[in-house]
């Protein structure tokens, strides 16, 4: 990383690094164009996904990994540091790596070819087969990723056993997770309509129905004071917790004084941890986020609002279905604005929805990754799961079918997107023999049991 | 008036046009500052107030008279069909005149001066002492006029029996009117933090009291889908309907398709026109204007906004009082939200409050007003209220305790603040006729009766 470069030549620069140590390292290496973007009238190119792989012994396993080499932007007036397209030592001596990218994402991709180069320098082979798939876009949404996977299915992709995604953090900063689960998103908009235009409340106060009164009231009825999702037949969808579950939430390491610090005060529903955790990562919740058409400015206006939208969201969790709640949120609005009895017109649309993802945690790719943890940090990792989303992860299940492990090196407090990103030095080595180390028990599991 | 002017030379212009023409007319006239603003850095003057007097007769009625000479401001390009600083007859012959400031507030002020040019070119003395006010300022909010009518009150204004301000509008496009009442506004912001940041709700989702989950809720307590304010002991502080306004009120020349067409569809709360109009000017309402601080724009955002505020008005009818009201609104607000059992932090502040206003419509002047109106257009006025504040009435009233009739000149379609703003040529001839019988009638009027 060198400095006062762009995050867009970055990206280029990147490409062209990946491909060049890859093939150093001895595998194949592919840059692949995935189309073109339209930007300020003109169509650019895409960032190539790099596609690489060393090895084909039908006798091994077969480890596909995924990251980026894409990055947030960055600037140093934003109010680094240092600058952000360099890396960094902390000259405090704390270990703090710092620059842009140092832990999303391209410290964990440096861990896997660290990995490969201390094979190479030393002259052993790979215990495992490697399919490596490097994308360019993660941080715009992963632009035509989901098309390149379709269409790589029966190629590329054939035959891999199953898939390690480090591109998540540790929910603390001292205990190192195995992540299993992420939950989905259904976004919603509530758009009540009346008057053909915006009305002054003093000429028509008191005189018409006012689309905000029946919007605020129906956005009233979704959620309850203490977070429960009021929309009947959703709370129902929850697969039930199994005794596993329950105990993994359970062995977590977590204290009530880390999310306060997070949010700044005691705000949490919960004093309990396994509640404030489950609460996060294993069960619906609903935010009400705004309402577009109405006033939103500083100072005063007496508007009447002709037509407004309510933006809400679901999160979903197994057995959440985009289609199953929608289904119940469009039949529940519809019934709560007829009960209102206005003039207004009301529409409830699903704007945009993720399902929610869940692994199987006692699958052998966790099991290696488990040991794995064990070895290199001496103690048993979280079993976490996220609470958004990361929908390249739920591409790659869908469309290949394999079990996703999501197996964090940085930790919850690295800022990834925020300025001074950081990746402490010793997540760096130690989540670098993480990886190796998984790399060997992954190929020691036992795949039947 | 001359074209491609702007309306602050309009402005300029018209101060020193009506310097002269009441001198040339016979009265004294002066222009007074009445401060300074600060505009872009620099210390402007504001338009000078100009006040000019005939006749000092103490077997007179002497009659206070107020108008501005503003305008609201105005381009070609905004939309209008013609300069919109030139006043231009419609050339398909239907008398509108087209120009701003034609029915606000210009055409109403042009009427009092036609009169007295009628009285001076015919040689005939004024049947009252008059006194005339003519503000600059009106549609930047009367800035300094209140301490100018404070300073004057036993200067320039002493002596004065009534007042009549023609700023107002009839509520149709065939019935002149009295109006007799305003109503007050108060302004209020429900504050609701909690985060010290704004959070993502699939991290936090769930785990934290969301301040737009306690706002909604609060702000959906606060007005029924009908239209009725929900907070305690408001409703009971209006004033009992008498029998003289519950026959005012019928008699209003009013159809449920004047407010449908002005809204663009049948919203309206009541089918009933008595319903309807006491809706608009005798009742309080209570209006959801918006959310300060919550995700607003087009699209999707998962955010939970940290602190948010939300804004509404309540409309104030006698007797409801500003302090009154909020003493009210605070105590409900406080009480829900303990109800809501949050941790997040809550505060209901008026953010402005003006007082209602009523005159007494049986007043000589109101009886004057109401005889000069048969005898011009041949029929009965309707005694009306507006919804909204005209706030220099209030001053007036307040401050000289004068009884005040508003005696509007214009039709209720003028489009004051619009582009294309109009008045009709017959309006603004039988409304100097209007004027100058209204002058006759109150001088023949029995004050005591």
């Amino acid at each position: 990383m060198s400095g006062n470069i762009s995050y867009v030549d970055d990206c280029e620069n990147m490409a062209k690094f990946l491909l060049k140590q890859l093939r150093e390292l001895g595998a194949t290496a592919e840059s692949r164009p995935i189309g073109t973007h339209t930007l300020d009238g003109k169509e650019v190119p895409l960032p190539p996904v790099i596609i690489s792989s060393i090895g084909n012994d039908p006798k091994k396993k077969t480890l596909l990994i995924y990251g980026h080499y894409d990055v947030q932007p960055a600037l140093k007036e934003d109010g680094w540091l240092y600058e952000p397209f360099e890396l960094t030592p902390d000259p405090k001596g704390t270990g703090k790596l710092y620059g842009r990218g140092s832990t999303d994402d391209k410290g964990p991709v440096m861990g896997w070819l660290n990995v490969l180069e201390a094979h190479k320098n030393l002259g052993i082979e790979l215990p495992v087969n490697m399919k490596m798939c490097f994308e360019g876009m993660e941080e715009s949404g992963s632009e035509n990723l989901d098309k390149f996977i379709e269409s790589e299915k029966d190629g590329f992709f054939a035959g891999a056993d199953c898939m390690c995604i480090s591109d998540n953090y540790w929910l603390d900063t001292k205990t190192p997770c195995l992540t299993y689960g992420l939950r989905g998103i259904n976004y919603y908009e509530i758009r009540i309509s009346g008057p053909d235009r915006d009305l002054h409340s003093g000429v028509f106060g008191g005189t018409v129905h006012e689309p905000m009164t029946d919007l605020i009231l129906l956005m009233s009825k979704l959620v309850s004071p203490e977070g429960q999702i009021l929309i009947p037949g959703v709370k129902e969808m929850i697969a039930p917790v199994t005794e596993d579950e329950q105990k993994k939430f359970e062995a977590i390491h977590f204290e009530m004084s880390d999310i306060h610090s997070a949010v700044g005060g005691d705000v949490t529903l919960s004093n309990d941890t396994v509640k404030t955790l489950m609460g996060r990562m294993r069960n619906p919740s609903l935010s009400l986020h705004g309402i577009e058409g109405a006033f939103s400015a500083v100072g005063s206006k007496t508007v009447i609002p002709c037509s407004v939208k309510g933006k809400f969201s679901i999160r979903l969790v197994p057995n959440l279905t985009i289609k199953g709640v929608t289904e119940h949120v469009v039949k529940y609005v519809n019934e709560e604005f007829k009960k209102i009895g206005s003039k207004n017109r009301c529409e409830c649309v699903l704007t945009h929805g993720g399902e929610p993802w869940i692994a199987d945690p006692n699958h052998y790719s966790y099991r290696a990754a488990h040991k794995a943890t064990e070895a290199v940090y001496g103690q048993t990792p979280d079993y976490t799961r996220e609470g958004g989303s990361i929908p390249v992860t739920l591409d790659f299940a869908n469309i290949l079918g394999l079990n996703i492990l999501l197996l964090p090196v940085g930790r919850g407090d690295d800022g990834a997107h925020s300025t001074n990103e950081k990746i402490d030095t010793d997540n760096y080595i130690r989540g670098t023999k993480l990886l190796g180390t998984y790399m060997y028990e992954l190929a020691a599991a036992d795949k039947s049991s």
